[in-house]
């Protein structure tokens, strides 16, 4: 009796089998605990793949998730399928044939590391529920000595999403002298209280569940299973978006699969959840589900940016951090935070929102694998990108070739200025700038796509829409802020303006002038809407410009607004000509710059 | 032990007590149900407020939602709190001092009316288990029977939200001979696959609590608390939003009250929880839960809007349909779905989607009852509201005065015309093509106080984003389509014209004229963007518009897209003149009236 065809996630490819490649290694003193008291013996298993090489630091830790464990990706063609070969393995972004990967299961689970299955010392039964209180900083110190013991100084990188994400930032607090970069998927400073309470419920489940009989129940027949499949039901639901789940059950909503089971299998969503967490109370234990769910309810590095800030403030990794659209469980917002914290602590930090439709899964899936995974990619690669040729992206909000203006902003900035560029495209200005010795130099930009290509580039890129303002940053933070061809599509023109000069010492804005000639022309002579390349595009009922100004009305608002003009370079592109006999007659393209009074 | 301060929910309000005012009613055949058998003898117990007239004409019927009941408000100030207090009572927004309100228990329910706790006739013990399987549909009939009892013939209403809605929506479908008006709050044609799945986890956390025994607890001293708590903490979270639930919990997240309770307390959340789900089975039957909870997921108007149009194709009430922004559980799409249905179906409708931070449970809440409360009193007051004056809307997304071209849109309609008006704002140019006998006339419009207005007026209004589209309405529906100072706001221009084009006869377009002499001249003379109040407001910075255009530029498209221009009005509307000679030059306000070709 096959259930509907199961999502490709992780959960359906793991079993209750032994791992077939599990090594583990033995602490070599008790644990001490965050909370209190300590583990007499640890062992902690875990798989690895690749080489080390000689240097010792090619080598990158994997952080599972709650349900996960150590097996990450099939080690050859006949083990079993990993819950991330998507991106593990040769050739892969987490390329296995240049890194070194180790993957440990996490202390309190239940795939060969110390969790409450394990027998406690004191009485030589399972734990059960005298398994201490641990955090996820206590899993991260266990991550951490079998790091020593494989004799790695550095790690090149900690990955890691949801729980996992939860471990990297640990990693990157707490030992920043042993990561160099850090990539934090789909996970979030501390829960939000909503995902808080489904964790809270489905303790409950276990909890009282009468076979969970106050945690010792090895030695019965019956295990807690209702009370964990209730919890895994729930969990599942917050792992889906409800798109995904639209999509996938909808379709035969009143038709479900024939199913042996207990729980109810009236929907076809009834039975789907029915099948999964019959499957996972086979291979996960009550108590490390409750062990686990605590962790990472208990694990809290502030609700603010300012205390994310403070918890961070040790880390000196490079920091990818990223989010998926559909994620309600960790939902981006909470991923902005982070990285709006590590803004504030001007730390290299590159952020992206992935739009997909799969929900908190979506780091697991194949759906948006070009996205993540790419991303990824490029930013374990720290090799130099200046020389990579770069294709235009199709979904860049550009309609204008920006190469015109960038050769008049690059020729007035001074050498070794530090430089956020607003709206950066694919990195082509800021690629040109850092080849020039700028530094540091960082992207804003909307479109998904484009954050790869500035990634390609080695570029330190967050997504991120400016009219929502530059908040995170420092006053003054920037020796120039730049906003090359973009003020047209604002909506927020004076909010972004007095942010940027307030983050800037100098700022640079760049646009098109709609008092050119020909345009008034346009308008005057002909009784049309001016329209050029630069401006509109070709039709009023088209362009993606909401914004009209002459050099003039600009010159106006900064007299307006005490802002100082404190250079001008006006072109004439079409004739690839400077203007400098009334500019704002004769030039279509004026770039300024500008600084508070 | 006191919980923190409760949310102001219904549910906090009840209580295990009996009902006081309830009266109850025989039904006086066994009732046949819709998935087979019958029930063999039903009591249908409820409560009324207010006096039923002499016509018998001023009759509300109430539907309440899963865990409701009859004790909609207090009868007096020494009665229990209602879950609706808000909302019905003497010159409330349901105005029991001009209605005669009727609210049942459901069948099904514990509170009074037939449900598994009744004696099965058959074993003169309680149904449990073998309580038969009942649809809303089942309900409704039995609430009919009340009404036949009362000596109703038609309901001046039928009001509910949720589950309630569900019932409105078939009293609409079922008896549209005996509905007025119908009013769905924070409803769906039927439950989406996530919704969904939370209820099967509810109902197999009961039917696998051990104390559950087959549904025969009666006779136990224990019943399936704990598999009725986990279903009720778990429906608890769906009803409130992330963000409600952060403000509620956040501040005191790790300083849960404490607790006399059999649930972990850890969290401020999960103390909440537990108080609250204590409390619940306290008042609730496990059973109910399962039978109602089935019966809301089994209702099922269609998942397409041509299949809700085809299952509420026998109504023929008007229609007030009421989302909420947050709503995750019953999301405003799936509201929208509905109106698009009855748009469809050329039924009188109106809509509006309320902005909330309070989710599901908004209906319920004080927060937004100046709109929804409001809406609800205006809809129900079917006396003509011609002579009402009405102040400008602050939030009405225009920045003109729309008098000038509501003239000349007037003068260019023939009497009787049909008419949508996109942007209707406050509806002040459809009162008057109303009150000109224009038959029939419809609104829509983003700004939700623009959209109360337009309901004070008496008028059909749905709130809506035209750059959406108009997909729901059918192809030459109305004699004229209206976009009147609207076209320089849209982002999807041909969309939007070409849909018009498709649902009007003939459309009428408004917009200020970028050409007009002083326009020109500001550009071409002073080097300055056009600005004017009609088009731009007073700076480039600020303006809500975010295109430009000319008569000529319009002339232009129209001829490209092969639309017939059948009429154009001209305006000087600085000085109140109708332009004849060059209007492209001397016009600053132009009116055309445009077909399909």
């Amino acid at each position: 009796m096959e259930p509907q065809a199961p999502f490709t996630s992780s959960d359906d490819a793991r079993t209750a089998r032994p791992l077939r490649h599990l090594k583990s290694y033995e602490l070599s003193a008790p644990l001490s605990l965050e909370r209190g008291g300590e583990l007499p013996e640890v062992t902690v298993a875990y798989e690895t793949y690749g080489q080390l090489n000689a240097a010792r630091d090619n080598a990158i830790l994997i952080c599972h998730a709650l349900s996960g464990d150590s097996h990450v990706a099939a080690h050859d063609a006949d083990d079993d399928p990993g819950w991330w070969d998507l991106v593990v393995g040769p050739g892969k972004a987490i390329d296995t044939d240049r890194y070194f990967v180790v993957c440990p299961n996490v202390l309190g689970g239940c795939r060969g590391t110390t969790g409450p299955n394990f027998p406690n010392p004191a009485t030589g039964k399972p734990y059960g529920a005298d398994f201490p209180l641990i955090t996820v900083g206590d899993i991260v110190e266990t991550q951490k000595q079998l790091v020593d013991h494989l004799g790695i100084d550095r790690l090149h990188a900690v990955i890691g999403g949801s729980l996992g994400g939860h471990m990297t930032l640990t990693w990157a607090r707490r030992f920043p002298e042993r990561v160099d970069n850090a990539v934090a998927l789909a996970t979030c400073a501390r829960l939000n209280s909503q995902s808080l309470a489904f964790d809270v419920v489905g303790r409950n489940a276990i909890l009282l569940d009468p076979n969970y009989r106050g945690g010792q129940y090895y030695q019965h027949d019956e295990r807690p299973s209702v009370g964990l499949a209730i919890a895994r039901m729930l969990g599942h639901i917050t792992y889906l978006s409800r798109e995904a789940m639209t999509d996938k059950f909808d379709p035969d909503r009143h038709s479900p699969r024939r199913l042996q089971t207990a729980f109810e299998t009236h929907f076809s969503v009834g039975s789907y959840l029915a099948y999964q967490s019959d499957r996972f109370v086979e291979r996960f234990d009550a108590n490390s589900y409750l062990t686990l769910t605590m962790a990472m309810d208990l694990f809290d590095l502030g609700a603010t940016t300012d205390a994310i800030a403070a918890s961070l403030a040790p880390s000196t990794c490079r920091w990818l951090v990223l989010s998926f659209s559909s994620d309600w469980l960790f939902p981006p917002a909470e991923s902005r935070a982070i990285v709006d914290a590590l803004i504030a602590l001007r730390r290299s930090v590159s952020y992206c929102e992935i739009q997909t439709k799969a929900g908190h899964d979506a780091f697991l899936l194949e759906d948006e694998l070009d996205l993540y995974g790419e991303m990824i990619r490029a930013f374990l690669d720290v090799s130099p990108h200046d020389e990579i040729e770069h294709a235009a992206e199709p979904d860049s909000p550009s309609i204008f070739n920006h190469r015109v203006d960038y050769d008049s902003i690059v020729d007035l900035l001074e050498p070794d200025a530090s430089v956020l560029d607003l709206g950066c495209g694919n990195g082509e200005l800021l690629a040109r700038l850092r080849a020039r010795g700028h530094d540091p130099v960082q992207g804003i930009e909307l479109s998904q796509r484009a954050v790869r290509s500035c990634l390609q580039r080695g570029l330190d890129v967050v997504r991120r829409d400016i009219n929502d303002g530059l908040a995170p940053f420092a006053d003054q933070q920037f020796d120039y802020v730049i906003l090359s061809h973009t003020i047209q599509a604002m909506t927020n023109v004076q909010g972004l303006l007095r942010d940027m000069l307030r983050v800037g010492r100098r700022c640079i804005v760049s646009f098109p002038n709609i008092a050119f000639r020909k345009l008034r022309e346009q308008l005057h002579h002909e009784g049309r809407a001016p329209r050029s390349s630069a401006l509109t595009g070709p039709n009023w009922y088209e362009t993606s410009s909401i914004r009209f100004l002459s050099l003039l009305d600009f010159e106006d608002y900064c007299r307006d607004q005490n802002i100082d003009i404190i250079d001008r370079v006006a072109l004439d592109t079409e004739q690839n000509l400077r203007v400098d006999n009334d500019p704002n007659l004769n030039a279509d393209v004026v770039v300024l710059v500008i600084a508070a009074h």
